[in-house]
């Protein structure tokens, strides 16, 4: 497996060898993913195999689902009174029955890798896993903690609403552990009208920030002391899941508010508001730094059998046609040249990449591509990224690798799969004769290590 | 010719070999397409070469007319009354005086390889290549029923308008000839107002049935008569050729028949009547187990010249952009989870693939990834695809290929083509450490062979 | 670097460097740039080297741009006031600092090709590369037309907008210098009512034509005079840049074109006019034979500080999705199929090379696809046509590669990449046996040479 991914071209494969030799070992930085930060705040074991590999994880229950196998089997919980399988046992069986419908996914391989680099568990994957890794787990050297320092986790960022009141956090920097856990900034609850319950998330923004959300100014107001506390916790980055990138001043925009509190907002009006308000956190961040992250272009909850049985985020989203070019140009035209502001673009539609995203971050210096992201997070579409900006933005408009999971244990694996992607296209760079082996032993530890840390402001 | 289509790379090729020696003598499936069941019906020799193999295919008469060489020189017949050229070996000689323009096409691999494999005639077609064919068509072996068992083709479905008396079906069925010919049921003229005539077909389709079709009801009830009498005929399948992806309730759909029957009907109302039309047959299909075939995206006739002076369906269709995630939600709200319905969706728009296409068959059980179609049936775009969506989709949500060809002859080679490109993506997943090899052993199987008979239901 | 840019696998790499060998030598045909002709005219050293590889080059300045690094220390002068550095040595150096940024980007590759190749000077590009490249610059044999000679140019169009006397092209002319030098008919300046400043404009198309252009049809009489000035000037070609690619009769233009000269015209009539012009372009090409091309699909001055500060065309234009199937629908229903129309398409949306492009251009005689143009004039984005476009449109539909550039001494590299990259796409055709190596040798040739010369009436 010391040439996984590399590819078969002995000459080509060589060069890829030498190059992520090269990064191999340097620390891994995560700026952006979803791990629940009390794992390592109470750093117990984890539970059984199913609950820590399974059933979390959406890549995982989607796949059988597209073969007629409900979540509840793996163990996902219905919200609609529907029953769960619960025997852990049970629902490994049901996964390793279905392990061949994952060939030639990324799942497959961070799956094999995690057992095999993590537990010391060989594929394939079968029932016997389960007992094997059970055992593992048991172990002290697999709690959350020690796993942290085995992984070289510099820094790992975990996301959370102004709602949230850190108190993991708070947990965390209490105990004076060493391992560095930051927090991000998502507004997304708090900002997004369409989501049931709005009215009452502001409501609750109001008393965790005391200031009066009654008004529009009371919201901004509460947003900005929400950032601080994040700041302290930390925080370097806000990130901003939209269905658009569309980024617009709405001139009634405090009207807009007060219909949206009243359950009157029309969906155009909504989508007017997180444009409006992309606005305004361009705004916030000029002043106190944070670094914006976009992520539009999913149509949330388009699975409706599983958003009525099992809830949001589930699984149930499907990306959409995403318009970079004109979307951006209000707030390219605003800041795009003030060096106090920093976006972070990602995209979930791959057929932007050389017409509207490498020309845009290749032309303005406030935004950076972000990494391939969800549906984009695997080999394939790792290299065609690189293939697809690299000529018109270059490898210094990119951000660096962000591996956007909540499965703790896969992290390693994600990370070492970006760079071995970028070894395999740097080499061939180099076997082409376009890049030294020097420019691209600098470029590749740039790529993995120094530029997320500077993108970040890690 | 024996490494055709391989990766060049030697490891690769190694592997590639391996893979497509484990299916290349596999039965084929051919689950969709437009032979002329007639042809086998009848079993008569092949008319002469020019009108086997040039004169009908249209990707050979367009390549020529993009060179300014008109349809008629190739021996298409006229609609506005001018003259075509009849002469066999003139239209020979014109078409081998142009062949360098199919070089890089998969037209050029498909008529090469035919000719070598089904007529044992080596490369470069030349004007004496007409003699060599023309001497084969009239021995016995070249005739359509010793070229079915030849071919290895296990079921052959061909596609049919509910207005058709399927008597070509009947008599095959009637004479005791043991090779297995379906039909597929194809009712796009009678759904499409847009479609000149549709009044008079409409009227047709009551008299076939037996049905009142000046109601909706009854037009309904006839579609449903039809249906019954081709899966008599072996059908397992529909197929759905429309403009759009769309699929919607139209709660005025009695009153848009009403106003098509009386030529009335706006191109609107037209989609309109579509898109509910494509949620009826879903209906029709939880009931009597038809596997919907959706073909969306194509600018039917968008050649205005070739449609008036040609007719229909010669070869003047455009591709146009396809929207898939927010067109097909209705349907898959309402039965996307439901085991009694099968959607197989096509498209010819690749910049959808990531985006919406593996996304929705990697989420939904009900829909499957059909093969690349048309323009995109060919080496480089089956690459494409594999690359793709398997990622996100895998392997087991795709339906295997189909042959979509008119061209009787050309079937074998385009399913070895297809086992090929298989073989080829797979032998780099084994060469890159992805796959083990009898992982992949066992997954070219199933593409070839395994997936489209359960797919298909043959 | 006699392997540059060819596939590392060693069976293909020897087939590439074989096709590769048989154009090396061919003369140049550059049907397409914009070098100014008053360089060839005058025939002195080029000044600095700043001023000669940096400053006037947007892939430059772009990119140190979007690192925050303003044009103006790069030497670009400001139309806003402010200050612009002057000194060439302190230009210098600051590029050579970024160098790093271009590491993957064509600009990389041609700028260190054009070093090596035309002054001798190898890489890597440091400080110490400017004094080399200046004393270089002062010898007679780097002059203009003694490079033209060495360049090995047959041909060299240039481009002019109707307002344009040619007294550069006429100086050339008179001199009796025998290297081919011809205009291209460029008139967007004149027919873009949202362009400030069109009414003076048309004024002075009105005077140096010596038509009444106060009426639609004197301006369409001044267009045609101006293009057969330019036919006497070697004009093959015209060439629009327009944001879309629709054509479109408007009744109205007549009225659209005097509210245009009154200032008065909206957007919409804006686009009504431009894309009736494309019609009235086509019907004078029918007369006069010159080969329309069409840019369409930049969103010009996108970046609003740039223009504000720089001016126009200082590399602030981004793409925007761009659709082509209806959009040429009436040009094409109208003159498709008129041997007297030849039009060349290009695009910035690369995702429309298999749905729209091929199709269209495999399908009308009077399309042919122009080459990969600005920001996908590189290896990665030339190989992606090739492997798109090729199995729909074959090779004979396109159109031959077309440098587009200022940077007169980029040229033969540029034209080199286009040559290196088919050769690698060839081999690997012949590799995988789908052409014969004979094959593969006519078709480079006709690719790099005879193509252009057909296509562009050379």
């Amino acid at each position: 497996m010391e040439d996984l991914l590399f590819p078969a071209d002995q000459r080509t494969r060589e060069i890829a060898r030498e190059l992520f030799a090269h990064v191999r070992e340097l620390p891994l930085i995560s700026p952006h993913g979803h791990v629940d930060p009390g794992i390592l705040a109470d750093d117990a074991a984890f539970p059984d195999p199913a609950q820590l590999i399974i059933t979390p994880d959406h890549y995982l229950t989607r796949m059988l689902l597209s073969q007629g196998i409900p979540p509840s089997e793996l163990g996902v919980r219905r919200v609609d009174g529907g029953q769960t399988q619960t025997d852990p046992r049970r629902i490994w069986r049901t996964f390793a029955d279905n392990w061949h419908l994952f060939r030639g996914t990324p799942s497959k391989l961070w799956l094999e890798q995690t057992l095999r680099q993590v537990f010391g568990i060989e594929p394939p994957l079968t029932y016997e896993t389960y007992d094997q890794l059970a055992e593992k787990l048991g172990q002290p050297e697999f709690r959350p903690r020690a796993l942290f320092a085995k992984f070289n986790l510099e820094v790992l960022a975990t996301t959370e609403s102004p709602l949230d009141d850190l108190s993991r956090h708070a947990k965390l920097r209490a105990d004076g552990w060493l391992g560095k856990v930051i927090t991000t900034f998502r507004p997304d609850d708090v900002v997004d009208m369409d989501w049931a319950g709005w009215p009452d998330r502001v409501a609750r923004l109001g008393e965790i920030s005391g200031c009066d959300t009654s008004t529009f100014e009371g919201f901004l107001e509460a947003l900005r002391q929400r950032r601080e506390v994040f700041i302290e916790f930390g925080a370097t980055c806000s990130d901003h899941g939209h269905p658009t990138a569309q980024v617009a001043i709405a001139d009634d925009v405090a009207a807009i508010y007060q219909r949206g509190l009243r359950g009157m907002a029309s969906p155009g009006e909504a989508e007017a508001f997180r444009a409006h308000m992309l606005m305004e956190f361009a705004r916030m961040s000029l002043d106190d730094g944070l670094v914006m992250q976009l992520h539009p272009g999913s149509s949330r909850n388009h699975n409706r059998y599983l958003h009525r049985a099992y809830g949001r985020d589930t699984g149930g989203d499907i990306p959409q046609a995403t318009e970079y070019t004109f979307a951006l140009k209000p707030l390219l035209d605003a800041y795009g040249h003030d060096p106090r502001l920093r976006v972070v673009i990602y995209t979930l539609d791959e057929y932007t990449y050389t017409r509207e995203m490498a020309p845009l971050a290749g032309g303005y210096p406030a935004l950076f591509l972000g990494a391939p992201w969800w549906f984009l997070d695997a080999p394939e579409a790792l290299r065609r990224w690189r293939e697809a900006v690299t000529e018109t933005a270059g490898f210094y408009n990119t951000a660096g690798f962000v591996d956007d999971t909540r499965a703790y244990c896969s992290i390693p694996v994600r990370h070492e799969v970006s760079r071995r992607v970028d070894a395999g296209f740097l080499a061939r760079l180099v076997a082409e004769h376009r890049l030294s082996l020097d420019e691209a032993l600098e470029t590749i530890a740039d790529l993995a290590y120094n530029l997320p840390k500077k993108v970040f402001k890690l």
